[in-house]
């Protein structure tokens, strides 16, 4: 049945129900963190601030160690109905977006990537027969590698045939990386009111927000193949790859920059702005163009504004919290990387907040609950 | 259609084509080493040796950084199965299958395992909403993570409907370890003839051989539920969960037994014991008793001992190689971990070949093509 596009469309509506994954993540939590005393045992401590942050950071004496594993997501079943649509294999941009869940969150905490390793577990080995598909992922995801300068240690191939779908294949990444000096630890213990949050530009959706995405196709006529702007179709648009962003961490760092902290802004949207637990108060003066993408979903969904911020990206895929004197800096660093930035705002002594000032819009420190 | 227990019923037959996912392993495998370089970048070293062994091994300086990623595989439709017949949930055992899938891997090149993070998708939200199944999931992670010592680092628990099957849930496990000190790293360059050649007790099946033990269950009249023997049925047999050996190989290390190279048997069956590329013959003189659930499958399958051996780990989950002189304390090591071994054979010079003589079975060096 088609919808009426204005009719609106939640997040929690187009099918992710988190109040019911919730308490799983509260009791695996909470049983994780009592392990980590185990690291003790082996001469080692955990830092326990990175509880809770995107990746999670060991101290081994003479530098840090990061890892995390990071799921793509459903960003393949557009890659795979645009593919029955055209013909045409976007699966290469599939990979940078799989690396990209992974090493945008690596990198918050200050790591380099240092190896990346693959997890593509398909509805049954014919998956794999699609050879120009299975070739392109794999350049894809070698390209992504060169890119973050990461070494690709290998990964897991399995063909699930009865848990995953047949034609589908879910796709992640575990990544592990050094802090290295340990001085480049970024898990905020600098944040500090007059910081300023300097914001890089995304590339589009990203690989957050696709469940939305999806189903706002099925209510249009014309689906992934809707003309958004001249020449761009829905459905391409959204296919845009994950900007990589581990290029800029690492040149900030080769220019003495020092990233107070770093938000990968991915589900939740610009509330992932608040994920540090410091009462701190975040006033964003300047907001960057939105990608047409980003726009056309806002306004098929009847989003306004603080819905749309507090859900996608809408054009901002990843947050640095650097020292006043250092920010237009990081903005040049960034362009010369190749990834368009701007001063979007500061840091302010008050209760936890995000206001952004140019749309009116103001979240509590409660509107994200990660913890 | 229910076929006779005694028709013949291979690995290939039961679902798994290897043929259509190896060009795919191959591609992606040459493209991988290509990325070791970015490495020398960072000031560090991919340890070339690691490729195509079970984890990868990469020089940060004072100590080897090896990282893994793991499925678990089909186990869990099993474990969904026997819920639906008893009520029951075995997901804390699944949890452990899972962790003991990168674990066992990744300790095989001499790494103490710090860090796990555990990769749970499921089907949709309503998996989570099975608190029992939930919790069991989250005590087993826990258990095992404890039994292991290692910190459970976080992960992530996506809702992928459309990629996975609605009810199910597609379990991996990525883990970090070190090889410290270095010298612990055991990727065979001590490997050599006069070598002992000690087995590790498997508990059952482990997570390797599922496809076919499920294809079996369905010829069965009773299914998991045939008595395999005395109060014994075969799901229930299936489900043991996989032996967890990092406290094997800890304990050997710090009883100054140092491990040559080791193996873990996963799927291949005994022909992982051929893994290493040095020309080398293992000659098995001792074979450990069959575990029920295993001699009953290669029973209802029809395979020969050959076939069996080379499929399943037929009562051995993990091969130690060690020199002669330290096998029986490597033996009387284990046993005080809980773990039963026997020194099984001997590693000789000559053209690559494994000959289990009890058996009266030979496999060429050709017969395990992992590289």
């Amino acid at each position: 049945m088609t919808q009426s596009p204005i009719t609106p469309l939640s997040y929690e509506q187009a099918g992710v129900q988190y109040d019911l994954i919730d308490p799983l993540k509260v009791a695996a939590q909470r049983a994780a963190a009592a392990t980590g005393e185990h690291l003790a045992a082996r001469g080692f401590a955990e830092v326990a601030a990175s509880r809770g942050e995107s990746a999670y950071v060991v101290d081994v004496g003479p530098f840090y160690v990061a890892s995390i594993v990071e799921c793509l997501g459903s960003k393949a079943l557009v890659a795979d109905e645009m593919q029955r649509l055209t013909g045409r294999s976007d699966y290469a941009g599939i990979a940078q977006d799989t690396i990209a869940m992974a090493v945008n969150d690596l990198i918050t905490v200050g790591a380099t990537p240092l190896v990346v390793q693959a997890y593509w577990a398909a509805g049954g080995s014919e998956w794999f027969a699609d050879t120009e598909r299975a070739q392109a992922l794999v350049a894809g995801w070698k390209a992504a590698c060169d890119h973050c300068r990461v070494a690709w240690g290998g990964g897991e191939t399995p063909a699930l045939a009865g848990i995953v779908e047949a034609g589908r294949i879910d796709l992640a990444a575990s990544c592990t990386g050094l802090v290295n000096p340990k001085e480049r630890l970024s898990l905020g213990e600098r944040l500090e009111p007059g910081d300023a949050i300097v914001l890089l530009a995304s590339s589009g959706i990203h690989a957050n927000g696709l469940s939305l995405a999806r189903k706002l196709a099925e209510r249009l006529p014309q689906g992934y193949l809707t003309e958004i702007a001249p020449g761009l179709g829905y459905g391409q648009a959204l296919l845009a790859p994950t900007t990589l962003y581990s290029p800029v961490t690492e040149a900030l760092w080769a220019r003495d920059i020092r990233v107070h902290y770093a938000a990968n802004i991915t589900g939740h949207g610009w509330r992932k702005l608040l994920r540090h637990p410091k009462p701190l108060a975040y006033r964003i003066h300047t907001v960057p163009p939105v990608p047409p993408v980003l726009r056309f979903i806002a306004e098929q969904a009847g989003h306004d504004a603080a819905e749309a911020y507090g859900t996608l990206n809408m054009g901002a895929g990843f947050a640095l919290f650097v020292a006043a004197a250092d920010a237009e800096r990081t903005v040049a660093v960034a362009r010369e990387c190749g990834v368009e930035a701007w001063v979007a705002g500061a840091v302010e002594a008050g209760d936890k907040r995000l206001v952004i000032e140019p749309l009116g819009v103001e979240y509590g420190g409660a509107s994200l609950a990660l913890r």
